[in-house]
């Protein structure tokens, strides 16, 4: 049986009972490493589950896919995702070479960002097509995504943003030297992500367009959702550039214009910093 | 501190490590026992937490949150619920109580129904607003929730239905009469909500409306989703109507219409009931 194991989204204890017993009782336990990361790492995860891991890099499950499920037809081969196993699209594929080959599966699910978002008190159902912001380069900067928040505030919905991840990548050097060195992992802040919307903002106004959003939409901004040191912060997009909410993962929402009062009253529990640290200090006078 | 714990999908095993701790160590443990179930009741969750259980119902938790939240600034008190805490927008009001009296809070997340459909290969981003379907009666037949079903469409986009859960509901006698005898508990079926999208079908036509879907439109009927015998099955909405999918929860979802090549190959691993049937007969002439 192939097992596809969500972990959920903060640390080592998040993994579900059913979950846990069935890592301790595979053959081998993989660990899918390059779609999102918890809050601690493999070795954390290794010693509270009692079992070595496989680093499973984006190659290993995309191209490799066979080495996974290898005799998963005899024994029991458990594949972990950070979040839940359907959020990214790449385990589809899992699944269907496992089908192919006759190999049962079985999904344990868990909570992903698709759903803990929740937290900050926008309503679930209210959300549109969920859009995912890449780091720009110098000569690549897809603004295509930004249509689709446009069409969901036209119809009154959120939109999440999920930000970019680039682990064990090479650089353009190095991918073509074929040389193996790859560089340190990035993970897109919701700064960075707020400046590439801004920007792309920038750009509509100078080509006469009406941009969807401007710099005073309402936005929030989340860090390590389900962590103990999560952090939310409701605020303008011009806020959302400057904020800090400590270290990845980070999401960021688009508010869909029209909001309901439970709603509203909700993000008021998640003010900036900057007003919480002001508040605080006539507080302390 | 309150704590809003979530216990996902399946059975009692479905809790988080974290989850279950939180659970044994606090003083008052609540379930929240009306916008979900899991497939086992209340004692198979006090046998294996360990715990007695408090059911709150929905009066106990809309009018008597004072209850819940008793003392919680000064010990633990847990608030269990089935899926993710922030499925139901109800459990947003209680968090916004606890705020107003100071009492700190922290949610333990974990699947929802509202990721974990992505188990039938249909990709997440890709679903619009959420609808509920309730359950009609002689008088009461509302049909403006296919408003958002045709918008989704028209943007391509799936719909996921939730379908009705009565639980504690008095008959309108009793509750005109004052008296407190309750309804055996309803869920609604995947056949009923598709024979409830049929008849506003059928009632657009007669109203010269171009329904935004027909008897043939791709759905996907999904019962238990992350217990042990969870079933998925994807036809026309014609077949929703009398696939058995077995006990509850079921939900519903209307596909979008444009279909990427790996969520058609993902449905195909999820054939009706019928046709298995049918080529498992064959297949043992």
């Amino acid at each position: 049986m192939l097992y596809l194991i969500g972990l959920g989204l903060g640390d080592a204890k998040d993994i579900t009972v059913k979950g846990l017993e069935v890592v301790k009782r595979c053959s081998r336990v993989y660990l899918e490493a390059y779609t999102s990361v918890l809050t601690v790492g493999k070795e954390a995860l290794e010693e509270f589950y009692g079992r070595k891991l496989i680093l499973a890099d984006r190659e290993e499950v995309e191209q490799k896919a066979d080495n996974i499920l290898k005799d998963a037809d005899l024994s029991d081969v458990a594949f972990l995702v950070v979040g839940d196993p359907f959020g990214a699209t790449t385990h589809s594929d899992l699944v269907l070479r496992a089908a192919k080959r006759g190999i049962p599966y079985r999904v344990i699910h868990n909570a992903s960002i698709m759903n803990a978002v929740g937290c900050c008190g926008l309503q679930l159902y209210k959300f549109g097509e969920t859009v995912s912001i890449v780091f720009w380069t110098d000569t690549w900067r897809p603004e295509s995504f930004f249509d689709k928040v446009k069409k969901n505030r036209e119809s009154g919905m959120h939109t999440l943003c999920l930000l970019d991840i680039k682990v064990k990548e090479q650089s353009l050097e190095n991918l073509i030297k074929g040389r193996k060195i790859y560089e340190p992992p990035q993970y897109m802040s919701v700064n960075q992500a707020a400046q590439q919307l801004l920007e792309i903002v920038q750009n509509q106004r100078i080509r006469g367009e009406e941009p969807a959003i401007t710099e005073e939409t309402l936005c929030v901004g989340l860090a390590r959702v389900g962590a103990e040191d999560q952090k939310i912060a409701a605020g303008t997009l011009q806020q959302m550039c400057t904020v800090d909410l400590g270290g990845p993962l980070h999401s960021l929402i688009i508010t869909g214009g029209s909001m309901h009062p439970l709603e509203i009253e909700m993000l008021s529990l998640f003010p900036m910093p900057e007003d919480s640290s002001e508040s605080q200090s006539i507080d302390g006078l």
